[in-house]
């Protein structure tokens, strides 16, 4: 037995993004291509890192880590295929530049741990930050350049919008082979400082149905579901998209609303149904319309993803009242100081008015924590070594 | 001032019916034509009846009461409407009988007291039997005879299907004037013995959209709904009627279930959405998919008007089961003795393996009672004096 020796250590870090035109069904399960596309926007960067070690065994093994809540190694068949196309493309590209044979580092082992600072599979799109981290790390340790949207989208579709930052389309294509159903940015995280994100943490449960079983359940049963794809999501992702390049924040905001209620009637007239939405969620979302109301003005807007939480977007100006909004329909149990994470929130008086046009029962402990963001930047390399989440033996590090 | 001297007095019920093709959405708001066809149940009758009272001055005045529980004085240009309609069609019959002029109960004054034993505005269609006693009872004082489809339209829509028992298709009609957008019986009441409806009563509470308004803006703002009632409901309701036909329950039980998802997905679809589902509603749902699939066997249905109570269809020899598994999965919190209204049911064992099956956390009081009850007959003339709603001066009897 040869014995373990590092050879290549790289840590990198991935975003989470939100949908705001909603992915929500495949066209090909195998290569993971979509019934429509879609426009994410890039959240500020949490620490969803993957950190890949490599040994000098010359088998095509691969060993994977993922350093959850409950340290469970997750997705193998889907990270083997994240593997499979980033070593394919460094082949391709490798045979491409001389016709040399390809690097050693190909027929290697590689470990993997990855960690996710988000819960897991409730509805906030961690699988997307990890695959696109995942895809992202492994292009550093093969040398692969260029466009890496087929390697995350073999991991989790959205993934691939994990690779850019700020404001990010994944066309779906038309190709049966898929080399066209790429990821692109639409805009930079610095075109619309004012936006900002805040994400109400309902329920850390997990979900009933993961995205994947309910998006094919979806396919396979709600006509309502192909209808959209087909007749509703062209039209709003050109009107999205003109909203994002002018900024039109109320064009924006309804139609990321409009699309969210969308994607969860299509949930519901799949069947069985699916409902990700609880009581809680849809006090949130009557509290937008009424927060909205009060000002004449869709200041406010929310979208919910394949979980009960809700991502809000505003401006900058109005973040402050809106949170005092939430604060007082939804009363913080214990946690007052812990609350609101994130970027620093001032404390706003709420007026009468305001309080009376809410006009809702107070929901106490209805939201766990509130956290504030804005739109960030795409995958990360991290310099810091004591950020490497695998330890010199090529294992992963025990949990501190 | 001439003295008031009742001539006429009529006691009439009508039954409240449940759609399993829902009708969502108008073409016409003035004559209350729908964009889609509609098939509904007729359940056995309740309380809910209409009393008229003929007086003798010669006016067109129309004085109504709606004896609810608070009293209220509801609906009165929709009242008009049914009087209207109704003093045009004797007018019509009488002119074309002998030409002779209209009779003299055309020219006057009309008392109208009505009380419905349903929680009005729930969402169990109290409205939709209320009118169709209106106009059947306005039928008796009148002479009226042959389809009053267009006066109980007039009040409410889904009205016109009460008019019959058993199993009834409102024909959404092509003319503009609305006279082919009238109510026919598939099958009588006689038609299927078997069949059960348990209405699982979540809550009283007023819901905050009324099914008016909802419908009216599902019609504005929503592109499933649109797309539902071209593209879906036409198949929808020819397969409904072979299956009503045929006796096929499962085929019935799938698509009352599919149909009532996608009422409530278009409803969602809506902007602002609207959730006439809750949590309970939703452990419902849950609930009857896992008791089905413990079986392997569609047994159970559940259907959601524009509220979060349940009406629930299976056949005789799954009533006792089903509702042990509503007691073990809705613990009744204090009126144990009065959780079970209507039909006997006799109490059943529940299995380890089904327990085990519903695997759901149990909701002490999620569900308020339970009325069980079959299909039933259309409207009827009470002979009974003593259940007349008017006193002898033609007003409102006091409350009891």
């Amino acid at each position: 037995m040869a014995s373990q020796e590092p050879l290549v250590a790289v840590t990198c870090t991935a975003p989470v993004n939100i949908a705001v035109i909603k992915y929500w069904g495949k066209r090909d399960e195998e290569l993971i291509l979509p019934i429509n596309s879609s426009l994410s926007v890039t959240l500020h960067q949490d620490q969803v890192s993957v950190s890949v070690c490599k040994a000098l065994f010359n088998t095509w093994d691969l060993c994977t880590y993922r350093l959850g809540p409950d340290r469970s190694e997750v997705g193998q068949p889907r990270l083997q295929a994240c593997l499979r196309e980033i070593r394919r493309l460094a082949q391709e590209r490798s045979s491409a530049q001389d016709g040399a044979p390809p690097s050693p580092s190909l027929s290697c082992k590689v470990h993997v741990a990855s960690e996710n600072s988000f819960p897991t599979a409730a509805g906030l799109a961690s699988s997307a930050a990890g695959y696109a981290c995942l895809a992202y790390t492994l292009a550093q340790v093969y040398g692969v350049e260029g466009d890496l949207s087929e390697v995350a989208r073999r991991g989790s579709g959205s993934a691939c919008r994990s690779l850019h930052g700020g404001f990010v389309v994944w066309h779906m294509g038309e190709r049966a082979d898929g080399k066209d159903s790429v990821a692109r940015q639409v805009a930079p995280e610095t075109h619309w400082p004012e936006l900002r994100v805040l994400i109400l943490v309902v329920s850390a449960e997990r979900k009933l149905t993961s995205s994947r079983a309910g998006m094919q359940a979806s396919v396979e049963t709600s006509p309502l579901l192909r209808f959209r794809a087909e007749a509703v999501v062209p039209a709003s992702l050109a009107e999205m998209t003109r909203c994002v390049r002018e900024r039109d924040f109320e064009g924006f905001a309804r139609l990321t609303m409009r699309d969210s209620n969308q994607f969860h009637a299509t949930c519901l007239d799949t069947f069985p149904p699916i409902s990700y939405l609880n009581d809680t969620s849809r006090r949130i979302i009557h509290l937008v319309h009424r927060f909205n109301a009060h000002h004449g003005l869709t200041k406010v807007a929310y979208t919910f993803d394949a979980g009960p939480n809700a991502v809000i977007f505003t401006l900058d100006d109005t973040v402050a009242e809106f949170v005092a909004a939430v604060r007082h329909s939804f009363p913080p149990e214990s946690n007052g100081d812990e609350f609101l994470q994130g970027l620093p929130v001032k404390p706003a008086p709420l007026s009468d008015e305001l309080k009376a046009a809410l006009a809702t029962e107070p929901t106490p402990g209805g939201i766990k924590y509130v956290i504030a963001t804005q739109v960030g930047p795409g995958p990360q390399v991290l310099d810091d070594p004591h950020a490497h989440l695998l330890g010199p033996d090529g294992l992963p590090k025990p949990p501190a």
